[in-house]
């Protein structure tokens, strides 16, 4: 490799004319002009370092097949093997310098990896950057190959991979919201609905129900990762499969599969899997539904703490941070508050994936890096979200035991268990006498005679409020 | 007017062949073909009176234009307009049966309206219905007209007289709780922020609030039903005029302003006027707006009133429905309830405009009849919205004033008010005192010799708390 | 039965205490109050005949379930279930009059339901309606039920039964795509990626894909529906089973599996099962899916028979209606028209139901009436649409075979089939030249020396350019 | 200023406890906490210069607010205004690490702020970071103010500064539309409604109207600006002014407007002006309206773009870039592609901007962060997205005029031009003739003998076509 003063170039060249690109670059021409077309964001592919490694994988899964059908000589194949896997192993990303919102359909995704890929190659082999005469980015890296089949097979790769690290933060969550249903099982408290008090619960029950929610999402999100294996590589530009040998997309889904560890199979219409953004939609609607319920969640952690003195406060959220710039002793619930956001952003995210879904036209999807990106974005948020909200939040929550109990003794809701003794109407007019009075519903029973003291201690039991239970004969009605 | 046998038929004709039409029937052949075509929703355009009316008073103005400019003779004309009128008075409504869901960017609404227009015609004239040689649906009553002037015009004034109605329904429901917040201007309550106790405020600032707030949504619905004013009608196909007069455009703007009492004016680009769906997109985001203020207002509403036992139970809404059919006694909050689901209904109705206003390609947008039935929608659910919300509730709200003072005196938000007084740090120490051991702050800073007694009296004076004041001599940090 | 008349009424009472109710009415005093406090559409929820019957299924199963465990007699029984068989067959379902946006989480609904049962009961027994002492809409029809299991349940069988239906009709459009697949199998033609003319393929290829996406999106239905067959029947007011026989659950999931012969089943969770809108978000994801496609597919067959003479011109929509008022002889593309629309309501919806579901509190969601109406429509519209789609539109499309032919022939895109022989660099410059003097692909590469004859005709064969091929000795690049 | 060594650290106290702060270091304990609270985007808020600035006016305003009022000394005023000057003009920046996407409603944006401002200002007075005995972040620099009124103010005051510049970008893009409106004055080609070949018009008129669409929304984007510059500064907690001065709010306001150039006022009512969302609402659903009309631009573009040989082909995009790894001379739209990206994210940031403000609570929004961050985001890439689209794609659009032409000549559209002259049922049938045999609508009509040479030469004469004109006694129907 030859050296290469600072700031110096060499020239590149395609159809628009020649350009120079920066002599330490291992990117080319097409990825200068991607860069320049596409200033949106200023975030680059890079930032999501699964889709990078996704990308090096397919070059590398593409490469070992055209070996396998001697399409590409070995020593290609060999310097295309190394640079695929050093950039697996987190080299050289950072010359993955492309927007992540591009026109194009992932074309500058794909040039911009052929790039880097054959540069860094050129170098193993002894040849300066930009030599392409020994090893050319779209002749022998892209052999085979479209955008229109590397890049949603990349996309669909980089999300299996952050789908699988959003999965494990969700089992931390799980598992902080099951520790907490344990800790709270024998804490009786009000069970409300439409935000008025109804029956008694426990607490446990509360957290127990939180537990069982992400347990549920991370079976429908295991599901849609299920979709997202199924790749179109051989399909080429259009499905067709032109250009490639009919073995190559069965022995480069191998390889790939390999490679990767994650068992990819090839779709069995490669025209309709090269337009179809079903599986992105699909898992998106997983997302926002992730997001649906992660956001009611904090919404009834904040609810639950609201107070400290003119609220529920039935239970307590660790304090991470001071509340108020100028209301001292504040602490607010900026956990959940966090989380909230992110399901916002994820709700909204998913509308842009809808909306960049709908609009591709016959042979392709020219919107898939932006569907890429949302994806992206939402897996690596709610990720962040389920880790903070586990470890900084429902680990440390406490509950105000003292204030719940006393809650439910106070409460107008005890008369629905009354109901099966006492029966509806009658039931309705203790509740409504209590409201008035401001008497207990117990002690309106007691003095009526519509009930004994032993029936409503058997009735009112704690462990018969908050699970169904067989009537014993004292509490039969008559 | 001849008699028809029931179950009786004409014969019509169009491009695609003969068709017998029941001779009962006011429209013909070109919306029988529609109502076969789109057998969606089941709800017929007919559904939103105003549409109706709007389409025959641009029918009316036209066939005006189309006389003062000779080109339609005056007994033609005045069978339209009398047959326009009709329509205009309720008559006839139940023969605009085309879905309200339809393809063909409005044409069958506009056929159907020809047509109904014609036959009633046609009658005035003396002639059987379907004789359309003495008065033609498309050369006479659709004289000088496309479907793509007619209907967004027509859909435009619809839209004009629907928001005027929301916008009474949101006067009623502004009035309703400026009158809460005079009769509560002097019930001192917890404000709370991030759903933790924060400073004092009034409950009469808390209800004055959502109604200042009101009173800028209907600014803003004012301003954005000013755009719906600017009418295209006169573009003909395109909105190049073709086969319009050129003085017809003013004419009929003319004619439709007086017919309506709607000030509409012509589009300065009638291309872009015709295919323009701006104001469609901006009349929706504030319809959304109003949605989301609304909900935000419903949610406060119903969190204000949890309880009865159990919650903040600050407020009380009227009880209007036994709450539930186990829970005896049990009253919900189910009119801002019914007013949460109107406010989703909204902001869903949005995302269904802006995806149809974006699909619309080159010179005009085919998907106005759903961005028509989706406003209507939006605008007639959320006027019924305000209005129950409004008598049904908020009128009848009472304060639990004693459970508010007391919870001010308890609150921990009041070291706030000193922290001019004894500094942000200080002030933080005694409002963690003060939770930890259950004290009150006014007692803590007392016992702590931090102000006198003379000096708390004055900082958390009820006068004091909830507004900006001087501070006297008396409070002023040492 | 005794008789009344017209304009008669009986008096009720509740909470609130006395109304007349019209003796001929079925529903009583609790439906009465909903219907004043729920003016919203104008639409009862008798629209959904499926909500009528699935909620007649669910009253009956929990009258079988309460006999079995001996809590209601037998005469009360069999005329409780006699009055659901009637629902069911399509009997009373207009007394069911109750808002489709109604607040109270869907109590109205169920006390609409309780009463008509309740009346039709107490008919059948030889009692008037409204003389519950003999038998009572609360105590007797909603024994051991509370509206909050009562009503997911019912709102997920009718979900479930219209997603059945809406998969017939999937398959029905699936199967004409199929037919039109077949019957275009052999009319080569340009595939387009970005808009721009990529490579040749069949028209039957294309049309396949859309039968392929509508296959793969009915197993996406087909999988949500499994989820809305779990139920929380037996969990009554939180799901904490109160006043539920602890066999109560598995009997009365057991009856309404027999009756409807769904597949239901207890959901292990009660008290998550009761809050939980996991499932509804996840089926409305799944039909935004199938909008988002089957609105993609109508883009195509508009832009492919855009035309007749300036556009596309690739295929031909039968001509189903008049497209024009002032444009004689225009045929639009109608039924595709109003099936982007009904999409982009799907879509709409789906961000009504996201919302709806994000909003429930604590132990309920109080906002299921709205996701239950938003689902309902959009199962309904969808497949209205698809069977409008199949038998108005797809059935009827005809090819413009040689336009298609000489389209191919003078395609640029051909250069890449010559990609592989000829490289990818020296193609460029073929594609270059052919684009700036109008030349062709073929002829070019034939002066130029490039390939002879045989080569040019083996390598653009219709056979090889659709699909993958191996390169025979003939054409492998030097 | 006193040395430190790299890596050493200062101790900060909060009310959790003492921490280490890195002594280069601006920022201070409560940054430092938030830092670790929300791990979520990695983009910190410096990401937004607007913003950054906007905190530092808004700082200004109140020290200078304050120094009127007597309420801070002029040595530490003149301390924080330096500061804040320093930071106005782009110094410290990479201090405000806090991420976009946080909890506490701003509280850890306006907590940095303070923090860098105070540490600075020390500094300026000779002291060291964190000796805060000599100005402290929260009694001096956030003296008087509250999170809830600073973050509003500065979120609304960046999102004025971030739209102005969008305002100037769509000028921009206007600009490139008028100016080829008037390349292509005369240019005839066919309009197109719902993709079928309409009426002529010329092509001037089709860009013509695009710019008239951008000098809309630009209209409408400055109005949605104004409600932006009503601020609550002076609100404090909970906008009843606690611990403000009654004549601060107006001082503040007066300042803040000199500093910035930024016309501000105060609100009416700063209750609801402190929890109210609806400026931001009502901007971001002008930000959609934008959206979704740049969106139809864009696919309009790409649509008469599409070709080069299988499509419409009527203009031809300037070639920015190789559009295909595979297919050789293949040029894609690639910059209209992005747009429409943005455009769709744009649509999915007014759902989560929706979302957030729905969520605001009582006196306060806790979303509002991720609210400034969706609008922030919005204006920044639709400004990179105008100015790409103007330089990069529309001032090098050309016309096919050719062949625009001679598809003019061929249509069956100008049927409907004849259509006052031989009627709708006659015109239709010429139509029909045409479509069927292949013959033009003028041979045929000239055939038929329903109109002379002359009189068809002045009809279908492109002054005629393309705008209304009077019909001259040669034309008009016997």
């Amino acid at each position: 490799m030859s050296a290469s003063a600072p700031g110096s170039s060499r020239t590149e060249h395609d159809l628009l004319g020649d350009r120079d690109v920066p002599t330490a670059a291992y990117y080319g021409v097409h990825t200068l002009r991607a860069v320049e077309n596409f200033p949106i964001t200023g975030t680059p592919i890079s930032a999501y370092p699964d889709l990078v490694t996704a990308l090096a994988s397919v070059k590398q899964a593409a490469a070992l097949a055209n070996r396998d059908l001697e399409l590409l000589d070995d020593r290609k194949v060999d310097a295309i093997v190394r640079a695929c896997e050093e950039i697996r192993d987190g080299q050289w990303h950072d010359h993955f310098v492309v927007d992540v919102i591009q026109g194009g359909a992932g074309t500058s995704t794909n040039m911009n990896a052929n790039e880097v890929i054959a540069n860094r190659a050129l170098e193993l082999l002894g040849h300066d950057k930009g030599d392409y005469k020994h090893l050319h980015p779209l002749e022998d890296v892209n052999a085979g190959q479209s955008t229109n089949d590397v890049y949603p097979t990349a996309v669909r790769l980089s999300l299996q991979l952050a789908a699988a690290r959003l999965l494990e933060a969700m089992e931390v969550l799980r598992e902080a919201f099951a520790a907490k249903a344990e800790e709270f099982a024998d804490v009786l408290k009000m069970g409300r609905t439409q935000l008025q008090d109804a029956v008694p619960m426990t607490l446990g029950q509360e957290f127990a129900a939180y537990a069982v929610m992400l347990e549920e999402d991370r079976a429908r999100l295991a599901e849609a990762c299920a979709l997202l294996r199924e790749i179109n590589l051989g399909g080429t530009a259009i499905g067709t499969g032109l250009n490639a040998h009919p073995e190559y997309p069965a022995l480069a889904c191998r390889h790939l599969g390999e490679i990767t560890g994650v068992p990819v199979t090839v779709a069995g219409d490669l025209v309709e899997a090269t337009q179809d953004m079903g599986a992105f939609v699909q898992i998106s609607g997983v997302l926002k539904r992730i997001a649906v319920k992660l956001s009611k969640t904090c919404n009834d952690l904040r609810l639950l703490s609201c107070g400290p003195r003119a609220g529920l406060a039935e239970i307590n959220l660790p304090p991470v941070q001071a509340g108020s710039s100028i209301m001292p002793g504040k602490v607010n619930p900026v956990i959940p508050e966090v989380v909230n956001q992110i399901a916002f952003e994820v709700i909204g995210n998913d509308v842009t994936v809808t909306f960049a879904a709908e609009a591709g036209q016959l042979q392709l999807n020219a919107f898939e890096p932006v569907i890429a990106h949302s994806l992206l974005k939402s897996l690596t948020h709610l990720r962040a979200g389920c880790l903070t909200l586990a470890e900084r939040c429902v680990t440390g929550i406490t509950a105000n035991r003292e204030h719940l109990a006393r809650l439910v003794g106070q409460s107008i809701g005890l008369a629905t268990a009354l109901n099966p003794h006492i029966g509806y109407e009658q039931a309705t007019a203790v509740a409504q006498e209590a409201l008035t009075t401001g008497a207990s519903v117990h002690d309106l029973v007691l003095a009526k005679g519509l009930l004994t003291q032993e029936q409503l201690r058997e009735i009112l039991h704690p462990d018969n409020l908050a699970r169904p239970h067989t009537r014993t004969a004292a509490t039969v009605r008559a």
